[in-house]
């Protein structure tokens, strides 16, 4: 029986868990796919860091060529992340005739179609099952298990970082900063944490989930990003009033025409099962046309579950090979073919429910102005709270609306914002009510 | 390109289902395929009955052997249900150089093994992703999405009805007769439910689960299987009380050595993810080495969401068609060789917590005869309520214990049951508490 030889380009965290699982369950491993895989070499520039696990040092080097060139690897498994050098490295392993399996959601989410062409004029396979949602295996459901579907809406939450400091904001209380310096101190936030915060990371994933599920190429610039830091306790209590939480949603609709394509803070009813998934885990709902509704839960990132997706990619195509198939489930879901130019709906485009919170001077007449030029913009109102509760000299007064075109409000917050009893810029969050 | 050619036996509601898929998502699915899915035959004992799609009246038949016998299919989907002629009908699909997918949860049960050694001797595929969990891809995600892992544990509400009856009593209050009675107004249950509220369903439906997840042969009469109908509106409240929520849970566990396999009531804490799964729904909570904890969730039966999960299943198998190749993944995620006979942990050596609520009269001293029992059963109770609620002249006494001995519990119980303080058999639910 074939053995199947694998080389691995990035050492790193991820790459330690996947050789600590085709070690600590390379026999079941083994009982699964019927044929042995060997681990044949480990390139990264540092081989001098102490790692979590110890492997011979013979496989190791610091040269990725080495596992590129070398004839024996069948698969490829590239975890070293940002552009380059592993944009080349994939090409080239690609060009070389090996089958490659990614966790890289920031190439990806720039340049998978890129990369998707080049695996299929050298006739490879191309996996990236641990570039979403780390363990939650949803590009296979994508892919195989709703291959039936017409998918109509995903809801996401792909950060783990941001869930975890609204979950921990609407748990315990604190401000923001204060949340989001204590995720640091714990480990769940990186120093820099903009890119978590800011749903860029979210929005990297929404760009892969939305090329399967629609077989749509949109520019990644395109997807409409909000980040979280402007959510403050105030927002959550009267969320929680208001029987929502808050969460940070990556979002995608296909009416047929247009896509949406959006990542921000979201208001969802707080007893959806979105709502309850809670500190760093991750969680993917979505809406088929026959299916209905599903969700998939799990951890979105950390070693071991990132590592799981990375293994359960490598034998997927091991597989292939000791099949002597490939191309057997196309790289986008659609073959190659079939993936069409869609367009992003404008975000001023969308209709919605909103949420506002209006910094105002506690002052008889403010929220008859307010709900005045709300009503000039076809904006209708669905409940009102305005207590007395003083910030900073302004009373917040917060608006939940019926379905109204996002251009509508920002056209009445234009007006709004510059009456002179309103003190500070209003607070936007969408709603997204019973997930249609 | 090669087209595929699909017979259908049993045009019921899921048979029905698929004609509906294939025709509404049809260009979608070739799109993703490659190729065109024809379904050539159907065979039905009733050509009659008003379907909810209609079809070419040429390739209705009311013979079985017509579809089988048709050198043209490729792939034969099985959906009549029941034990025969479903059995001997895959039997002879298989033995003929044809695919199957079928639904049949009752006949895998039961027989998977002895359809495994078919397919695999005439090297042909067997699908069965609609057998649990209806749309929910869980079959797919045990034998592909994680592959790598060594599940430790599942945890499954795989029966819609009891869900359905458990939710609405939790949530709206009334005894179990009243709310099936409801359920079977609204085509939830069954004129005889028996099947559903007895365990039987989710115990068919782990016994593939178990199949899959651990590689184990066990026998379906191995599993331990309690239904729902003792549940009253009192253990619902008290369960309530501290803080949990009663599901019919399937539940599976693997320690290397024996199985935990059982379907019964279960006390979980109410802010777990599967506590929050209301209604008609299913969901699958999964825990594995690498991956740690997951959850699956959707609709677990119904005309459309089956029928998604037999289309996947068809799609599948028609990929393998047009590349040609056969046994891919095996069957049962194991490669044949390797499932493996396995003891399934009798119900008396559990460990867990339980849940207790006496009938006691309402005289002074009771509370220390039943703890005193307990006591000397090695029982520790974590919690006690006892209240002056009078329930037909008995006042319920609730004790929530430490983890214990099933077998001690009901060596207790056989001594307290015979105490004239108390007046009822005692109550007992499993509590799973960090699903561990």
């Amino acid at each position: 029986m074939k053995v199947i030889h694998v080389g691995l380009i990035g050492w790193g965290t991820v790459g330690s868990g996947v050789v600590r699982i085709l070690r600590e369950n390379g026999p079941l491993i083994e009982k699964r796919l019927g044929s042995k895989i060997v681990l044949k070499r480990i390139a990264d520039i540092d081989l001098e860091t102490e790692r979590s696990v110890k492997v011979n040092r013979e496989v190791l080097t610091n040269r990725a060529e080495e596992v590129i060139g070398d004839p024996e690897i069948d698969i490829v498994l590239e975890l070293i992340g940002g552009m380059e050098p592993a944009r080349s490295y994939i090409i080239e392993a690609l060009k070389g005739g090996k089958h490659v399996v990614t966790a890289n959601k920031a190439l990806l989410a720039t340049h998978l179609d890129e990369l998707c062409r080049v695996a299929h004029r050298y006739n490879v396979d191309l996996n990236f099952e641990a570039a979403v949602g780390g363990g939650i295996p949803i590009i296979r459901a994508l892919k195989e298990g709703f291959v039936a579907e017409r998918i109509e809406a995903i809801f996401g939450i792909l950060n783990g970082t941001s869930n975890y400091i609204l979950s921990t904001m609407s748990n315990e209380g604190g401000e923001f900063a204060a949340v989001l310096r204590q995720a640091q101190a714990q480990g769940y936030a990186e120093k820099d944490p903009s890119f978590d915060i800011e749903g860029i990371d979210a929005a990297h994933k929404l760009a892969i989930l939305i090329k399967l599920a629609f077989g749509a190429k949109i520019p990644f610039e395109d997807i409409f990003i909000e980040g979280i830091s402007d959510i403050t306790p105030l927002d959550i209590q009267f969320a929680q009033e208001f029987g929502y939480t808050i969460k940070l949603l990556a979002i995608a609709k296909a009416d047929g025409e247009t896509i949406e394509a959006r990542v921000h803070s979201t208001m969802l009813p707080s007893n959806h099962l979105l709502s309850t998934v809670g500190g760093v885990f991750n969680a993917i709902f979505l809406r088929g046309n026959a299916v209905g509704e599903t969700l998939f839960y799990g951890q979105g990132a950390g070693m071991m579950a990132t590592a799981s997706a990375v293994t359960s990619d490598l034998i997927e195509l091991s597989r292939n090979v000791l099949k002597g198939t490939v191309g057997r489930v196309p790289t986008l879901s659609l073959q190659q073919t079939h993936i069409m130019e869609m367009k992003v709906k404008d975000i001023e485009d969308i209709v919605r429910p909103y949420y506002m919170r209006f910094s105002a001077l506690d002052r008889p007449g403010v929220l008859s102005k307010i709900s005045g030029v709300l009503g000039k913009n076809d904006i209708g109102i669905a409940s009102v709270i305005q207590k007395g509760r003083q910030v900073a000299g302004a009373v917040p007064v917060v608006i939940m609306t019926h379905e109204a075109r996002e251009r509508n409000i920002h056209r009445a917050f234009k007006e709004i914002d510059k009456m002179d009893v309103i003190l500070d810029k209003t607070m936007l969050i969408r709603v997204e009510g019973e997930l249609s």
